[in-house]
């Protein structure tokens, strides 16, 4: 039993996501289908890679994660399909395996890319702006079937990369910044668990206030309190307990954050 | 073929619905999975409860409900599995079975709770933030593969439940309140159709309007006329005619209806 | 291994459609349910004809098609069921079949319709305001697990058809209207391939707004310009690269598009 996940920009109103399990079906009438996100912001394929990397490592060997955000879908951009250890890409060459491929690679798992250059493996006609049907979900109901990854085009050794932002040290912490901001207004920024091994006593600063301490989960402080903690994917959140944090101080993905380790 | 049911406040842009799908088929690779509702108000047990006894009664015997609305996550708030009936459920300890084990303690069907204490039928590392993830979707994908409700937690007797508002009555009739407002924009009430035996001949006074009479269904009305009709529920409900009664009165979740019985 | 589509105007938030899964697999517990759409604009048949004439044609043989957008629930209007080519659909007999229906009759394949009048196959308790559940989900569920269509009901010859709006040739062109505007918004005409065949040279007018000339696809002009191109389901389609025409042009669904041929 083979699972696939989709990730689009496409919204959930058009049926172009039915659609598509319509056409992996096709090909692989008994897979799993499960959707990660059809609510990534419309050519944000920094949101889409940041999902992929914490969600994939979730599924079960085999798996084929497609993810289409892809304002250069009929330009000459690449089509990719890729092993990253044991599980499966396919989408557009724009970056967004990025985070996961650091993942894969921080383990030493096998990659391999191919070129999706091969039509006769595609729905016969490619409208030049869906390929998310027509060449993607063909490729992906493919590889869930069990067709090789090596047979569906040619090799490829230079998959786009995205520049992503990195926090910077500085001489009383880090300086990071906003990296997401979650359906409860929860803010992630891209500090974590490893740049801060063993330390528990911070200071927060962002968007004019001052968060101090970690705790380890919302409950320990009362409703509309700002806190900060390491969330479920290993980075520092910023949250208001049982609130919008997000709404409570108009903060928004790119804003800088201040953090400070107290000895 | 076993079901699995999702209801969580997650929303669905960030990919932790999907997440909890590739935890559930790395258990139970076969189960069919159906989200009831992800866009549960935050932190909003009350509403989940809603759904989940009006939506379980409809699901095949053996199905597994996995219903995550936890504000007091990695608080020492206990997690649960039950069997109720010939269904199951999964999740945090905040009531949010309380209507349907009512509606399955009537039928006197079988009721048993754990307590999940056995971290060695969970993920090896548990987030304190998303036990969604690290708890409860392998508990129920492990319940989804046949594994025995009493082999995953300690018999518990106690679990908590809600204290919901119920209709009074009145010389006239009955005082009740809004409960819920659908995606359409109509107004479901506590008051029920056993509450009113028989009865069709009502006047329900909220928000400032009166509606005189019951219909059967909409379409009994022109479009644009407020209506007062038992829901598929069983519950009664203020509609307007293929329009939205709650952005017509500005009602809300909790306002007043007197409803009153006419001879 | 059956596919079940599901198309209505429910929202995702009050549990309804997971209710439609769960009675679809206490029939067919294998079927493959995928969604097509549940935010379609209240009551808006139009908008589901749309969609699932766009989106059939890419789901295997035997897919069956449950549409729900029924203003008439509980009224004299009929149910239907129906074999369209090698794939069937469910639903209120409201015309959202029309275009589908001449899709299929183009191309010369079988249709068969029957009016749903045997409560046999429905729940055994109907509510008047919620047949997706109790009368449609349960037919549904039996054609996926291999019910004979002629078995569900009597014949039926004239299904409801809606009157679409037709592009009219003027002396320089069309007079058409947008019909749709999807989740990007961009919009889309009811212009299409077959009626500018080989033409690449127009100008269209909307909105008080020229766009000049076609192009294949939108990463061929920069952010921010307006575009005019056929999109994946043939239809004209006039977009903003990387933003919202909708947005930017303030254009609604049935507003007037004159396309004009160059020679």
């Amino acid at each position: 039993m083979s699972i696939v996940t989709l990730m689009t920009d496409f919204g959930l109103k058009d049926g172009n996501v039915g659609v598509m399990k319509g056409v992996i079906w096709s090909f692989a009438p008994q897979a799993q289908i499960a959707d990660l996100s059809h609510l990534i912001g419309p050519q944000n394929i920094r949101e889409a890679a940041l999902i992929l990397a914490r969600s994939a490592p979730y599924f079960p060997s085999g798996t084929v994660h497609l993810v289409v955000v892809d304002p250069g879908v009929g330009t000459n951009r690449r089509q990719l399909a890729a092993r990253l250890g044991e599980q499966y890409f396919v989408g557009p060459d724009n970056g967004v395996v990025t985070q996961y491929l650091e993942w894969v690679q921080a383990r030493r798992l096998t990659v391999d890319f191919v070129h999706l250059d091969r039509p006769q493996f595609w729905l016969p006609e490619v409208s030049q702006v869906f390929h998310g049907r027509d060449i993607f979900s063909p490729v992906a109901g493919r590889l869930a079937a069990g067709m090789q990854l090596a047979d569906l085009g040619s090799p490829l050794s230079d998959p786009h990369r995205l520049a992503l932002p990195q926090p910077q040290r500085t001489p009383f912490g880090w300086q990071a910044e906003i990296i997401h901001i979650d359906h409860f207004g929860n803010l992630a920024t891209n500090l974590r668990l490893e740049h801060l091994p063993g330390i528990e006593n911070l200071t927060v600063r962002l968007a004019g206030v001052t968060v101090q301490g970690l705790v380890r989960t919302f409950g320990e402080r009362p409703p509309g309190e700002l806190v900060a903690l390491f969330g479920s994917t290993g980075n520092l959140i910023v949250c208001e307990v049982n609130g919008s944090a997000a709404a409570r101080l108009g903060a928004r993905v790119g804003d800088p954050v201040q953090v400070q380790v107290n000895t």
